[in-house]
């Protein structure tokens, strides 16, 4: 192509350009829809819809409900009935198997200096000690990459402790780059010939309550006992290093796997009344063993619920489907939302095309502060639009490319349009995978604001035609 | 006596009463004094002291320290040694013994609606279950009144649960109402014939760590497994109760007395230029076995050590002498300061009389706000005077006869003078007798204002020759 054309060329489309990020090509919003928009609004931070009460049942009627335990199964059950009793039109079960973890007693103690307790918790995925414990020397690194270039002759027969600290931050980024020596500690900790490894735990608190978690399990298989000591006790330790003093410490965990279990993801659906494509909104059924899963996810649960619950009471349906998932085993490793992906790939055609984009609320009950998305460029605009209506609730335009959620981050690797609202994670890592992750954590208005949030972007995206782009998407290779 | 008589005579008195409240015969304290306590100021803020240091080796080093246990060994020989490192004129240790109390593995779990961990700690002094545990039915009673008022047909066999909360304020006057239901409910549950009782934590806080605490032995010995639960585990059970759900327990305590233990008080003393007379500063060096003992007393230990510690850097010695206590066993039933009062009592002529007034701290390193007193009207004045040099620091002036202290109180009720520098304990019960009491919780400056406070208000009252009043004063016969 000569110059002279492309100059040509370039003047034509230039007006085009500028035409298709303007009002022109821009998705509208009618009246009625703002409308409605306005009215969810209202009766999402007026508590005119369960919520609360639902995370609350689900927190005292049933507790922690690990990934294959007895709580688990009643869970099942409860998600099923409540969402009948909402009056959602479609309600289902699916599958899901994966190993069975358990976590019988655990403990541990200082032996040097003196005697001293420690508050201490097996990291999710850990192998036991023998029933006798073990003990040992505590060796410092203050760092995961630190132990990574430790000498093996030197961490051999040693429990390795690793004390870095997690940041506290609004969108919870402070989490990624702590949870390395969660995930990735216990098979280094391993191939360097530990006898264990204690890490602080990935949290930003300063309870005597130790934050689980899962463990990346190596392909090797190869672990030592893993556990997590409280922030007060890992500066317990700290000091006693800085003063040139080597702690001896016990360990006894009674944990590990113990075969194959089988949950279920449990899904809702609103029958749209012009397309069975559908938005997905997501959570997760299954919390930690520890607190009994008010903030990770009871209150996940109650808000995409309580959002559908919502648009229910609409005189009419939307023109798009919804659909509610609440996933199994999101804790130990994703099991529910990898399920689902599979799943719907082996449909034909594949399950995924239907979605017009998922959302997933999985990170406590603070406030959404923004709205980001990784969508093309007509649905960025469409999430402008929705924008408008979702501003007066305090939430900012965010960023496109910008993917959030658990469970349903494999379907936007594979390419499944995605839209999230972000919580004000805050006081989230306060909590996350304690004992203290209890109903009194919730904030109701707090939670009203994003069932509030969760209905109007999912009403005005349900109720138009615009497309979002899954299947236009790139698949992300990135791991969480 | 006539009418006429006793108007002259009121004549001729009044005005020396006015006098006597006048300044004319108010104690004075010199331009020197007033200079030095401007200093003691500044150096108590300045953190010129080993205070957190001290609670920082206590806490670290020694961790908690129950009585008769081998850290409360250890913490015995770390306060002589740290008194003779400061350079205290005379240190000294007196046995005390008591009854020793052992706690062993404790857990509960809901059976009924489903199985849930409960956080759970087993009072001190409570009697143990039976290895397997006991299980029953859970029979509610808001108040120990109400339980105090059940009909024992209908407790027995059950587990009574007693759900009033502590109210949270500055003086920390919702603990003396609330613990009543510690004291006295297990006594009342055997009475009643119940299984065991539970209790809601005396504590303000929302953290799934339970409260122990001291329960009154009654005469008969009758009493029943006691345990305490965190406020949100009470909170799950209220509200069971209030969807009409009937939950049912299991408890497992391996708790018990255990022979007889011996521990000391720790003295020592800073010795007066001009008078064998003193002024005791009392803390209490045990802890019980959960956190750290950090602000339940390692705060108050390392505070009037290092007031103690200001007043020895002094050119001169003051007229009076100092005494510093570091009692045994507070936290059991007041075991070390009853052992001293007893001691005193028997020394000839008694030791009671050279106490010029007794102050303690003991709740925790909160700001002190106040100062009250136990005291004759002349050293009430003094008081006033005191406060002058307090209120710098923020104190405000409070009442006469408002007493204060722990294992001084066997001393006040004695008879002996008392001065009280009221600490600000708003959120000292969020945290007191929890697994939550660390290093962490303690607020460095506010440490050092109590250092400067205790060494103000010791160095004006040792400088000078008032006497407040121990041996005029009633004895008290209140319990606390």
């Amino acid at each position: 192509m000569n110059k002279s054309l492309l100059v040509i060329l370039a003047g034509w489309l230039l007006p085009w350009a500028v035409l298709a990020q303007s009002e022109l090509f821009t998705p509208q919003i009618s009246s009625t829809d703002g409308q409605i928009a306005r009215q969810l609004r209202q009766q999402g931070l007026g508590g005119q819809h369960s919520a609360y009460a639902l995370v609350s049942s689900l927190t005292t009627e049933v507790g922690a409900r690990p990934g294959g335990s007895s709580n688990d199964a009643l869970a099942v059950k409860w998600a099923l009935k409540k969402f009948r009793q909402l009056g959602f039109d479609k309600v289902w079960s699916e599958p899901v198997s994966f190993p069975y973890w358990r976590r019988g007693a655990e403990s541990a103690r200082l032996l040097t200096p003196s005697e001293q307790h420690l508050a201490i918790t097996a990291l999710g995925g850990s192998v036991g000690t023998p029933p006798e414990g073990i003990s040992g020397e505590v060796l410092h690194f203050a760092t995961l990459q630190d132990l990574e270039k430790a000498n093996p002759a030197v961490v051999r027969g040693k429990i390795a402790f690793i004390s870095n600290r997690m940041q506290r931050a609004r969108d919870g980024s402070g989490y990624g780059s702590a949870v390395q020596a969660r995930g990735a500690g216990p098979a280094t900790a391993a191939r360097l010939g530990a006898l264990a490894l204690v890490i602080r735990s990935i949290g930003t608190d300063n309870d005597r309550l130790p934050h689980t978690g899962a463990i990346r399990q190596p392909e090797d298989g190869q672990l030592v006992p893993s556990a997590a000591l409280s922030n007060p006790d890992a500066d317990q330790l700290v000091r006693l290093f800085e003063r040139g003093i080597k702690p001896r410490m016990e360990l006894k965990l009674d944990v590990g796997f113990d075969g194959e279990a089988t949950s279920q993801n449990v899904f809702a659906e609103i029958t749209g009344s012009k397309s069975e494509d559908f938005i997905l909104l997501g959570a997760h059924l299954d919390s930690w063993d520890m607190g009994t899963g008010a903030l990770d996810d009871g209150a996940g649960v109650a808000i995409v619920m309580a959002a559908g619950e919502l648009l229910l009471k609409q005189p009419q349906r939307p023109s798009r489907s919804i659909r509610i998932g609440l996933f199994a085993n999101e804790e130990q490793g994703l099991y529910g939302g990898r399920d689902y992906l599979a799943k719907q790939q082996a449909m034909t055609p594949s399950g995924l095309m239907q979605h017009v984009f998922a959302a997933e609320s999985d990170l406590g009950a603070g406030r959404i502060y923004r709205i980001d998305a990784r969508v093309n460029s007509l649905g960025w605009a469409m999430v402008q639009n929705i924008h408008r209506h979702l501003a007066p609730l305090g939430i900012e335009l965010g960023e496109n490319d910008k993917p959030g959620g658990s469970d349903i981050f494999p379907l936007i690797q594979a390419g499944v349009a995605n839209i999230a609202l972000r919580q004000d994670a805050s006081e989230y890592f306060d909590i996350h995978h304690t004992d203290n992750d209890t109903l009194d954590k919730i904030d109701p208005e707090s939670l009203n604001q994003n069932v509030s949030a969760y209905a109007v972007l999912t009403w005005l995206a349900a109720n138009h035609e615009v497309g979002f782009g899954t299947g236009e998407l790139e698949p992300l290779s990135r791991d969480e």
